[in-house]
């Protein structure tokens, strides 16, 4: 299924050359092709490019400033998602997991899953084991939080989430993360493009690592329900939000309300979503 | 019904003259009557007393080392408690409780109320108010929490004890506090010789402010469900156990292993509980 | 001396017999006579009076709403404050304090003293006891801290602060008294009308227990330097800032600005205030 | 400089077929030569290995039990330190940072840098920029700190230990890096075999990336001073402690005491260490 994806992020920089990080590119896997894209950005001025191998996030860097800043990037992605049977679906011993997959167990800055390991144990350790365990995880965050935008902020980490009852889609994918770590489930943060999001913004869910008919592979959640996984175009990918700004400036900035936007020409766009176990990533 | 109950506590004290504060003593109320009690200190030495008066708790205080300090108090006790029906139990607006037990809706060191309004609001708002709303958060407690000992120590909190799914009699007490006040329900802590408690120790136990048939008072609950209201003979109350340490050393001190008893003298041990709902207080 | 307080608070209330409890009135002790007095809500209503025994702290409770509410007080209060040469003022041991100020050593909501004994001890544990001690602590708060309004909120403690580095008076005061409970010293919180506050709101300190040539005696610090502690018209003390609120409604309300101030009638407003030891308080 | 380093470390294993993950060989860098090396385990299993290419960590994999697990390694490495002169090594500004180190600013689980940048700028932003404010970072880690075995446990986190002034080497390292990278300055965590650490055990120590005569490197410093930079044989770098832990079951394990040793074959062991500043590491 083919998408077109948009964003237009404005700045107001304060001191000369400001140094900014972003990573707003469409992943380029076996699952997603980009077929067209383009990055302008005004002033002018010639990214630097960094593809992160073990993530195959793609970021960019300039410098800028003083005065306004606008990046703008559309890109034309065609996503053929590799889609399972859940119930084939099955969890993986800590014996048995890639070496660079087992390091998504680690707690993480967001994701204090040391910290919940018996509540975790508690709510779904007796749960069949698979699939359906981390979708009862999913479930279980979005019926425990109230979507609220705003009851959050950037040092809200999953602990607090639990605590608070609320938050926004990175709070949801933290919490759900950092149970199925506490599991011994790998499990990652995603950032995307996400069709149907409502209202439109760049959108956070969570990966976690099972073995499917074909082996392991990264499967995509989204305990937010507010987006399917197979509508879903990737930008990165990392142990939780720390590592995925989509901008990260050094230095003195106004930000502009981000204008974030994805559709799918010729769909009607109330086609039913896939039920199935998705796949997206390589690495 | 009568009950003897005891304690011996034991020390082994660094310095000369380390002032110690004890809480052991059983408090006066109408509901409980003290008709005969002891207290001795070795090596002996003359304590001074003090009725905080807006608790009723018996403090008293002395001086001893170095060497060993060993304090032992018995005491018999009638309990009289009111018991009424669970049904006729209301919950009081905050514009109709009295001023000194509004008081008790604040956060303290140990329970943080402030931080689980949220948790509470979607737990526990939608219930009818009352008696049974309060045996409803108890409930919460009891089922998701294990009683472990030793998982806790004496700097944990109700946010920790949320998080961490466990702790001892304390703990419980703490969270189901932290639920009560963060509902809008008066509650307070008090520790107490508790009749049947397995293995015999001082216990912790909640109180929350509701209005029976008579008017407002403070009615007991045990989270733990290890002991009956009707079977606890109270020592403190407090905001939370800061406030109702059964010792506090000022000088560093080794422990013994506190003896606590409580017998009913004349009673088989296994008559039925009371399931009413149960006040013991005077203020 | 003589001061002329005032302060004007208005409200939005939501709903029908909204309650609220106020703690804005002068206190009356033997060093601060409350000469005249008025207090004026509108819509008129007839408030609950509450004298707190045990902080002579008072409190008035109203119901109001739908609809604006306000509140004006404005008091003529002469100040005596007994001021002592600091050389003079000396720690109490825990086996001497009173006990009803034996339980300012304990910690509460916003002041876990008990997690800051290591780093009270590693900064103050070697300075000479007494006076100059406490004013030790406070020139470290207020050298470790930037005041900056709007740094914190309804949730910062001690804890936070001290990590945070910055704070309003409120978290000054929270800071300060955690150092000193401990180091063993009894310190509460005390809001207050503060003479030449700027900009003028109402202002937080603190109270530590100490020993003056007349017996032991609360005294008062302000950590953030703005006011002079002869120039203080108190109004509430505490175990923290949640005992304190000078509003708390019990419903959904919106608030005004709060205007406050504090005049010393015939002063030219530069006079040089005490350097001494000074005690405002009876309880 | 050569040195012999080993281990061994014993398990108790509940369970068969229990995973474990080792990280405990020296690292292979153009500064560190393994000249020779054997690892012994008993009972005899194969491991599966795995070299991290971000990292050059090595790590292997066994399944062990039920019964005992022992594993001995040994190895002889040559240290061929890179060693500047602290003057002229400099900060790096973030427009010029490699975009892989750039990602070493960000805050971990048990480095909250983010929580901790006014007090880092508070303490440090005035000095000077280079390879002596980091040093001035680890003298006051070093100075505020007390070094007490056991007085830190797994969950500790560098905001607690700021709070409770002790911990052990890897208390110290966490808070170091968390100052730095609140500072702007990448840094992340390394496990060691270091020379004349007393008591021989597995040391933690830091990196920070800043830029000397030969561009930018990675540089070592300890905040305990209890090894020297050019004695360290580096075995993992990561984040923080949760990538490096020398041990990861996946199970139920009773653990023996671990003994570390590390010698200098012809050296007095007095020698003078460097005041230089080392690089030992290639990414």
């Amino acid at each position: 299924m083919r998408f077109e994806v948009a964003c237009t992020l404005t700045y107001e920089v304060a001191a000369a050359n400001t140094p900014f990080l972003f990573n707003v590119e469409a992943q380029r896997t076996s699952h997603q092709r980009v077929l067209d894209e383009a990055l302008v950005l005004s002033p002018r001025t010639r990214p630097e490019t960094f593809l992160m191998p073990e993530s195959g996030n793609r970021y960019f860097r300039i410098t800028a400033g003083p005065g306004p800043l606008e990046l703008r990037y559309r890109a034309v992605v065609e996503l053929a998602p590799a889609i399972h049977d859940p119930a084939a679906v099955r969890e993986v011993d800590g014996g048995r997991l890639p070496l660079p997959v087992l390091f998504h167990l680690y707690p993480s800055r967001y994701i204090e899953s040391d910290l919940l390991e018996q509540f975790a144990r508690k709510e779904f350790g007796r749960l069949p084991r698979g699939y359906n365990r981390v979708v009862a995880v999913c479930n279980w965050v979005h019926d425990h939080l109230d979507y609220i935008a705003g009851s959050s902020n950037e040092q809200t980490s999953a602990r607090d989430t639990l605590l608070q009852r609320q938050g926004v889609c990175r709070d949801f994918a933290h919490l759900a993360i950092a149970f199925c770590r506490a599991l011994g489930i790998p499990a990652r943060f995603v950032s995307a493009y996400a069709w149907r999001l409502s209202p439109p913004d760049f959108h956070a869910v969570m990966e976690a690592w099972l073995e499917g008919p074909e082996g392991g592979a990264w499967f995509v959640f989204d305990p937010t329900r507010k987006a399917a996984a197979d509508g879903m175009v990737r930008i990165g990918i990392g142990r939780d939000a720390a590592e995925v700004a989509f901008c990260t400036p050094f230095g003195a900035v106004e930000y502009g309300v981000p204008e974030v936007s994805i559709v799918a020409p010729g769909q009607a766009g109330d086609e039913p979503l896939t039920t199935g176990a998705v796949t997206l990533a390589d690495v």
